[in-house]
C-alpha cells in the first residue's frame, strides 16, 4: 500500500511506469501521482486515469525547473495523501536528451541538459524530501542511463549526445550524495538505467519495447532495499538480454560509474 | 618551446603553476598566458610577470563564464603568438568550491558550481580548440578533484560540498567526451586531481603545500602523451604520500571515475 510520484508521466517510460503501477493490486500500489508540466493531463495519461480505479492515478501539474511550482505540487500531494501520510516513492524520470551533431566543441545544449536532468531532480527531491521522510519506503529513484557511466563511454561514442552523457554522470553523483546524506534516516536512493527503449527519446531502432523496460525498472524498484540498492547504479534485467552481444546488456548487475 | 594558457591564474594553484612554468627553460616553456577575470593582472600575478624574463608570462583578461570574452581572449592570444602559431597547452584550472552546510536538500550552489566548473571549461575549450589544433602538443588539462570520483565518495562524506562533487563528476565526463572526440586529431585531453592543497580553497589544514601540488601537476602535464593520458583521470605523485594512511594518497595512479 505505497504511494508513488513519477515525473515526466505524460509519455515514454514515465507514462508506461504509471500504466503498469496502476494495474498493481492496491495492497502494493495505493496511488500514483503522475506529474506533467501542463495544468491538464495529456490525453495519453487521461486515458490511463480514466481506465483505472477512481483515485488510483492522480495527475499533478508540476514544472520541475521551477522550485515554486514544485513546492506547490508537494503541498497538493500532501493534501491528497491526507491524514498526515507521507509519500513513499519518488521517481525522478523526466529528462531530455538533446543532440549536438556538430560535435562537442559546438555543443549548444549543455546548460539545458544540466537544468532538466540534474538541477530539476535536485529541486524535486528537495521539495518532496519532508513528505518522503514521513513515508514508509523512503525511496528516491533517479532515472539515469548507462550512457552516463564514465567507465562505459567507449560503448556510446556513436551517440552525438555529449550534454546528455555529462548530465547523467552529474545525476549519478547527485544520487550518491543524497544516498549518503539520508542513509541514516532509512532512505533508499539510487539510480536506474532503464535500457534503450523504443520511445520518442529512444527512437524506433532501440533495443526494447517500452513495456519491457518499464516492467524491468519496476521490478528493481519493488524489490529494492536500502541494503541492496542505496547509492547504487542499477541495470535492468531482461531475460534473453543478459549476455547480449551488441553494446547493450541487461543483466541486472550494478553498473560502474 | 611550448605555449601554455592557465585559467584562474590569479591565486591558488593557478598562480603557482604560472610561477613554476615561468622558471622553466625557454626550450620547454616559451610563453605562459595567465588568465584572470580582471582587466589588470592581480598584484600577486604582476609580481610573477615582473620577475620573469620579458614576454615569458603574459596576462590575459578573460571572463570564463562569458563566451564573447573567451572568443576575444582567444583572438588576443592568437595575435600575441603570431606567425600563425597555435596554442600548445590549455589548463582549465579556474573553479569554485562552494559549501552547503545545511545539507544537500538545501543546496543553493548547484547552478553556480555547474556554471563555473563545467560550462566554463566547456566554453573555454571550445573557444581555444582551433588554436590548440594548430599547436604542437594539443593538450587540454582539466583540473578536477578526487572528490569528483563517484567511486570514492565514501572518502569525502565529511566535506559539505555536494555541488562541487557533482560538478567535478560532470567535468570528468566532459573531459572524456572531448578526449574521444579529438583523439584522431592527436589531442591529449585529460583530468588531473592536483591533491588537497593549502590554498584559499583548500584551507590551511590541507595535505600539501601548493608548491608541491603544482610541481606534481606539472610533472604529469610535461610527461603526458596521448597514449598514456588521453581520456584519463590522473592522480599526482608525491614522494612520501604514495601509501598514506588518511583518506588521501598521492601515488600517481589513474583515479577511478
Amino acid at each position: 500500500m505505497s504511494s508513488y510520484l513519477v515525473t515526466g508521466a505524460g509519455r515514454g517510460i514515465g507514462l508506461e511506469l504509471v500504466k503498469q503501477m496502476a494495474k498493481q493490486p492496491p495492497s502494493k500500489v495505493s496511488v500514483v501521482f503522475a506529474a506533467t508540466r501542463g495544468e491538464e493531463a495529456p490525453n495519453a495519461l487521461k486515458k490511463v486515469i480514466d481506465s483505472s480505479p477512481p483515485g488510483r492515478v492522480v495527475h499533478v501539474s508540476m514544472v520541475i525547473t521551477e522550485r515554486s511550482s514544485l513546492d506547490k505540487a508537494a503541498s497538493e500531494v500532501e493534501a491528497k495523501l491526507g491524514g498526515g501520510r507521507g509519500l513513499d516513492v519518488l521517481i525522478n524520470n523526466a529528462g531530455v536528451m538533446p543532440s549536438d551533431v556538430e560535435g562537442i566543441a559546438k555543443m549548444k545544449t549543455l546548460r539545458y541538459a544540466l537544468e532538466v536532468n540534474v538541477e530539476a531532480p535536485q529541486e524535486t527531491t528537495a521539495a518532496f524530501i519532508h513528505l518522503l521522510n514521513k513515508g514508509k519506503e523512503k525511496k528516491v529513484i533517479n532515472i539515469s542511463s548507462e550512457v552516463g557511466s564514465i567507465s562505459r563511454t567507449h560503448k556510446y561514442i556513436f551517440s552525438p549526445t555529449p550534454s546528455y552523457k555529462i548530465s547523467k554522470a552529474a545525476l549519478n553523483m547527485l544520487t550518491v550524495q543524497y544516498a549518503q546524506a539520508y542513509a541514516e534516516e532509512g532512505f533508499n536512493i539510487f539510480a536506474i538505467s532503464p535500457g534503450w527503449l523504443k520511445t520518442e527519446m529512444g527512437s524506433e531502432i532501440a533495443d526494447l519495447d517500452v513495456k519491457v523496460g518499464a516492467e524491468a525498472t519496476l521490478d528493481i524498484i519493488f524489490k529494492s532495499t536500502p541494503e541492496t540498492t542505496n547509492g547504487t547504479f542499477q541495470n535492468i534485467r531482461v531475460p534473453g538480454w543478459e549476455n547480449a552481444e551488441g553494446p547493450n546488456k541487461y543483466d541486472g548487475e550494478i553498473l560502474p560509474w
